[in-house]
């Protein structure tokens, strides 16, 4: 996703160092003291503009979130859009979401969402989809044994390459859906901004599968 | 599939018999004496009127084909479409593909094809399905260490069911397409009778995995 610099970002960022967290190797086994209680930790690698965290929050007091995103410009427009009404269980981290195991302990985490990850679509870059094997490693090191990936997109080519990717690493399925939207679990679906603007367009995918088999 | 019993088919079936096989387990371990010669051999499990298998029959006659058919009516068709130009490397078998390991020996066959299998959509009935882990058991005993199982199907619901199934079975996949007919591959694709009846419908999904890692 390319967007514009917004000038503005790095300064509000800056100002609300309460909700946002610039150097996540400073909280290492120190996440829960970021929170207003200590609870599950779910985390969404590439939150962008952050309707879906921000709506996961509001929904589940009961789990500590944590969005991270690689973009000043994007997180910032998440966290004005969380300060308006803020939850005390939201955290932003600005990131490389491929580093998770270097800032999160080892099974600190219950879940992991990816929604709607950059598609990389030529194979060369295939290195670089969040859902390859090297990403799928540092996950594995920090989800809890019995902690799940959940994954959506709208793109077909990506969700074919994760599909092999997750199974030919061995993590176990747990849940496929092919049209999510015509599923029985769209009830209970939040969407993101992606799956808002796409899924108009064709079918939105989603996986849950987890590393253990249990 | 219900079909109308045509009562020209058990007499068609009887006249036939150096192309249908009605007792498969007089040839266990005997299989490449049905052939005109010893070659890899290719299995469909509920082959239907005989599209795909016919013509795959035809394009690789490096390799010895079998159709599975259930239903007298339905194989019969096959057959008579068959012998209007048969090849010495196709024969047909009346009878439940699930018994597949009754006989055949133990790492016979190099390839098991599964074409839009009956969905027994409701979840009580997720046994009758022929990928569930009971009928992927027998199809195990009987594939060569690396060979595979392609399956494809329009129906989303089995293909979902299937994807799990084929994964938490310890299957690895090889491909997987969500939209077979938009896909690089619809070049050398076969069709069969359903997929060329509902693939205007919707997507062909296909999968191909292996028992093996290799
Ligand atoms: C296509 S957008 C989707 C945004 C949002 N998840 C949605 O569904 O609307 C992908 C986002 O992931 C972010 N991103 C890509 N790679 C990342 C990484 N390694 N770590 C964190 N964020 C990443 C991008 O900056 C972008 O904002
Ligand atoms: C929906 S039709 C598809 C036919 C064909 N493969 C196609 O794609 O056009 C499914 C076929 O599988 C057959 N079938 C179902 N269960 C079977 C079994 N256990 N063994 C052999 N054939 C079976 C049915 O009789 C039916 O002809």
């Amino acid at each position: 996703m390319r967007v514009r610099k917004k000038p503005w970002a790095a300064s509000y960022i800056q100002e609300h160092q309460e909700y946002i967290v610039l150097e996540p190797k400073n909280y290492l086994g120190k996440w829960q003291s970021r929170f207003a209680q200590e609870q599950p930790l779910h985390v969404e690698i590439g939150t962008g503009k952050g309707q879906f965290i921000i709506e996961m929050a509001r929904q589940h007091p009961e789990v500590n979130f944590i969005g991270i995103e690689l973009q000043e410009s994007v997180i910032a427009t998440a966290l004005r859009t969380f300060l308006e009404k803020p939850t005390p269980n939201l955290q932003f981290v600005l990131t490389d979401g491929g580093d998770v195991d270097e800032f999160f302990n080892q099974h600190e985490i219950e879940k992991i969402y990816l929604n709607f990850s950059d598609p990389w679509p030529k194979s060369r870059h295939a290195k670089r989809r969040l859902t390859s094997p090297g990403f799928l490693k540092s996950y594995q090191a920090v989800l809890q044994e019995d902690g799940s990936i959940e994954f959506k997109t709208d793109n077909r080519g990506l969700f074919e390459y994760s599909l092999i990717s997750f199974n030919n690493y061995g993590m176990n399925y747990e849940y496929v859906s092919l049209d999510l939207h015509n599923s029985p679990e769209a009830i209970t679906n939040v969407e993101t901004e992606y799956e808002q603007k796409f899924s108009p367009k064709g079918p939105i995918y989603k996986l849950v599968a987890k590393f253990s088999s249990k």
